[in-house]
């Protein structure tokens, strides 16, 4: 089963790709896509299509998983959040895929135990999990591991829920 | 120029097609796409994109307006209006067009000269404009309609000052 976990933002989108093996967590691929904010918002989705898509397409990804934003102050902004999400499900639709939404607190439980943990609490678990990653350039690219395993350990979890 | 206004939704997206030739405007096409709740959101975003990319190669488009809503009560489904208006932007990015937001009352304005009207108000300047159209089974049609004549109408003005 293979992964990806993407923080999809119009500036930067965070993304790591994992790889369960029996029920060894393998990080294959991390990292970030830079829009530059000059551009218009449907070259930048454009963009991001052909990225996750061309990510997809190496690594023979099953799964894409997102993390559900909560509203901040701009509303507008919030919707546009919504733009790449959407984007991301027709790449799913596109390339038969199954997607997986969780909540921040599921996300930071998966990784830390604890669904009330602090970013850089997350950050550092990811860095202990993966020592040779050393420490991302972005919060995106931690962000965007996390949500990367807490899919991978859903899917561990539905797999030894099956095996009984 | 050929414009689609679209009003899309994850249930019923509205939609008219119309044409500005010299300083008359021609409705070329109207109606909404269902999409079944049952179905998972992705592939209701697929139909979705197959949908307006058909439509915008079928008339051949060049320009695609939107309304740009406002929050309502929930935030989980004002975020998920931004899921087709990411598509609407990503189907922009690939056919090259051009693609124009509009605030509500700029759209209730120029279609009936104040920017407070109300939804039926709307509706029945639609159909004094276009007699033949009969009154829409749905309101997410007029408003598609409404949209489309305020990009048509902007263009027409702007036409109106490069002439001046």
């Amino acid at each position: 089963m293979v992964i990806i976990g993407i923080d999809p933002g119009l500036r930067i989108t965070g993304f790591g790709v994992a790889h369960l093996n029996g029920t060894r967590v393998q990080l294959l691929d991390c990292g970030y896509l830079r829009l530059q904010q000059m551009k218009p918002i449907s070259d930048r989705i454009g963009m991001f299509y052909d990225f996750l898509d061309a990510k997809v397409t190496q690594w023979s990804v099953q799964e894409i998983a997102l993390e559900t934003p909560f509203l901040g102050k701009n509303a507008q902004n919030f919707l546009k959040l919504g733009y790449l999400r959407g984007v991301s499900h027709l790449v799913a639709c596109k390339r038969s895929l199954s997607i997986a939404e969780f909540a921040p607190c599921e996300v930071k439980r998966a990784v830390t135990g604890f669904g009330g943990a602090q970013k850089d609490q997350v950050a550092r678990v990811i860095m202990q999990l993966f020592p040779r990653l050393g420490k991302p350039s972005k919060d995106d690219v931690t962000d965007a591991i996390a949500v990367t395993l807490c899919g991978i350990f859903v899917q561990r979890q539905q797999k030894i829920i099956a095996r009984r």
